[in-house]
């Protein structure tokens, strides 16, 4: 099988070989229902709880604040729709560049008579304070902002926000931070973030599995209803294999966490240069971001004939965000950066794992040089006719 | 490892090795999602289409009517939810005997200004069609029964009832009769039922893979809004090792259907003899049921001590439902049925899969003969001092 350059981690990962060595029984001879009293059940009741474990261990939480969900999706809207669910209609502030698995909760509550401000972002992707603030004043009932944003890799300050969140129940989607930089939800809910969202498949764990980590205190109806799982938050069978690689992949994450974010930091910068000298505009350059993410464009160059054009040279890159379907509109995250809507057509993104090379890296460039300059000839062709 | 005769298919069943095959490259180099644009999401996008054809060919239904959902609770939840979303609050009618993952939605939806009738049964477990009727002429706005019940194995007449459902919404929760008994959404849609669920791990595949079939005409809100997924109807990366094992395990139940269905009877008949030559009562015994299915108590036993004693002498069976979490309440399901809540909890399930054999049944009678003996002794034990 060809097997081109993945460069592709923020939309999914490989599962590591680890992992899935850790899943495999699961996936076979040990296949009980948790829920079952048997020694099937039970051997699987003991598996999914001491995954519950690990996964709160590698980000400060308790077991008892692990609500294990389908998808990061599913817990952020879990989150949101949950809260509210309990909670008269109020105002609800989500950032403008959210996940649309946040910002599509968000208007379904705005239909139900919930008041929506999305958050400005200045030209590097950055919360703009002053706007935050302004709507802090109004007393929002819930908040969310992203801890990394998944197209562009720009960090926010998710101490400072919480903490000026005047009361409001706060969540943060941390999906693309997990595995990448350190995080902590016992020193987040001390400064008042209540909830946050993981998921395993982007970090060498299984699709199939995340989690919604959240402060016993806050109030949720469950999204999912039925049998007493999840302490009654999550009706259903338990994805036991795919919480076990959930598990799995979070054990590794923290052993392996700094010295893979230091080597992908290193191709990223390698990855910028070279980019720079094309003459490619960086997204959120000077913003703090993951050191696995960049966010680029060519002038005049669309990025999904780039990134169409990489594909047959070997290099699976993404345009924009390929989280959320068939979509050919220009990035909201970009736009709401204050990008040109042609120029943010231009967008294409490179995502590292920890098994990227440099070698790999200088092969795109090439493989991207010699791109742009097919495109010119195309163009200067096309001008000549 | 010891590996107790497992009979216990209705709480979750072994992966059919042929299913595991199927996902495994999707667990390994095929790991794309199936939104990225380049070649390993091409590859993960056919793997979920080819999944939804077979799926949908199972049971008579169009890919396109296909909703993928991480699990029967989930479906149901979208069902429900969904459809009340976009709706004036009016009435929901659902049997007594559901699966709690229809009965808490529906309480939910109860909450939040609906009315909410749970259908009588009577005392084989059959919908009671005078009441039904009676709710009929209510004109409910959405009713959900189960196509056969998960403890009892009791099937309900699902084109019976949606033909009189005057004009509701008709839903029915088929995760049980999938691969057990032939179901055919077309046949069924053509008299008025609008949805089914249906689940994986239920049929020899996979935890994690499960559907909404849904007439398109039919408008749902999405439970988990997001991104473009699923048509708009369900935001997430999609689980694709686990559909494409959703997708085998359908084709090897069309294959083998009948005649698993035929060996299953058998089973069921030697069982429920030697049952009754113990002295057992059998729920639903003169109902049309499951050919995998045996739901019954022993009088004065209590069904956790029952299921406890058969676990270690190596049977592993269930008391009531093991689905629904931790529950140490008698069974709704029984309690609906007229049966009293001291012999409800004697209640012990038996579910058959295709590879049990009446060697295992004849083993399972035994253990069962000696349990009782055991506690028949101790009881004599306790009464003479």
């Amino acid at each position: 099988m060809f097997a081109p350059v993945y460069f592709d981690h923020n939309a999914t990962t490989p599962i590591d070989p680890s992992v899935l060595e850790a899943m495999a029984p699961w996936l076979s001879a040990r296949f009980g229902n948790p829920s079952s009293r048997h020694e099937y059940g039970r051997a699987a009741r003991r598996a999914v709880d001491d995954a519950r474990g690990i996964v709160a261990a590698a980000v400060g939480a308790q077991p008892s604040e692990i609500i294990f969900t389908s998808g990061g999706s599913e817990a952020n809207n879990l989150f949101i729709k949950g809260a509210a669910e309990r909670m008269k209609p109020g105002l609800i502030a989500v950032s403008a560049v959210e996940h649309p698995c946040v910002l599509r909760p968000a208007e379904q509550l705005a239909r139900r008579g919930w008041a929506l401000e999305k958050l400005a972002v200045d030209a590097d992707g950055c919360i703009d304070y002053d706007a935050y603030f302004e709507v802090a004043e109004k007393k929002p009932a819930i908040v969310s902002v992203m801890a990394a944003n998944n197209e562009t890799g720009v960090l926010q300050d998710i101490p400072a926000l919480a903490a000026r969140a005047r009361g409001a129940l706060f969540h943060t989607d941390a999906v693309q931070i997990l595995g990448k930089l350190p995080i902590d939800f016992r020193a987040l809910n001390a400064v008042g973030v209540n909830a946050m969202t993981l998921s395993a498949h982007k970090l060498g764990g299984p699709k199939g599995a995340a989690a919604l980590v959240v402060d016993k205190r806050v109030w949720l109806e469950p999204l999912i209803a039925g049998g007493g799982h999840e302490k009654g938050l999550r009706a259903g069978t338990e994805n036991v294999a795919a919480i076990v690689g959930f598990g799995a992949c979070c054990e590794l994450a923290v052993c392996a966490r700094a010295e893979n974010a230091e080597k992908m930091l290193e191709l990223r910068c390698a990855l910028e240069r070279g980019l720079i000298e094309l003459g490619a505009r960086i997204f959120g350059l000077d913003a703090e971001r993951l050191p696995n993410t960049v966010s680029f464009a060519v002038p005049n160059v669309e990025g999904e004939t780039l990134v169409s054009k990489l594909d047959r040279a070997g290099y699976a890159v993404s345009s924009g965000s390929a989280c959320s379907g068939e979509n050919p509109e220009p990035s909201h995250v970009l736009l709401a950066m204050g990008v040109a809507p042609i120029e943010a057509r231009g967008a294409v993104r490179v995502s590292f794992g920890a098994s990227n090379t440099f070698a790999e890296v200088q092969g795109f460039l090439n493989a991207l040089r010699e791109a742009l300059s097919d495109l010119m000839k195309l163009t200067a062709v096309a001008a000549s006719r």
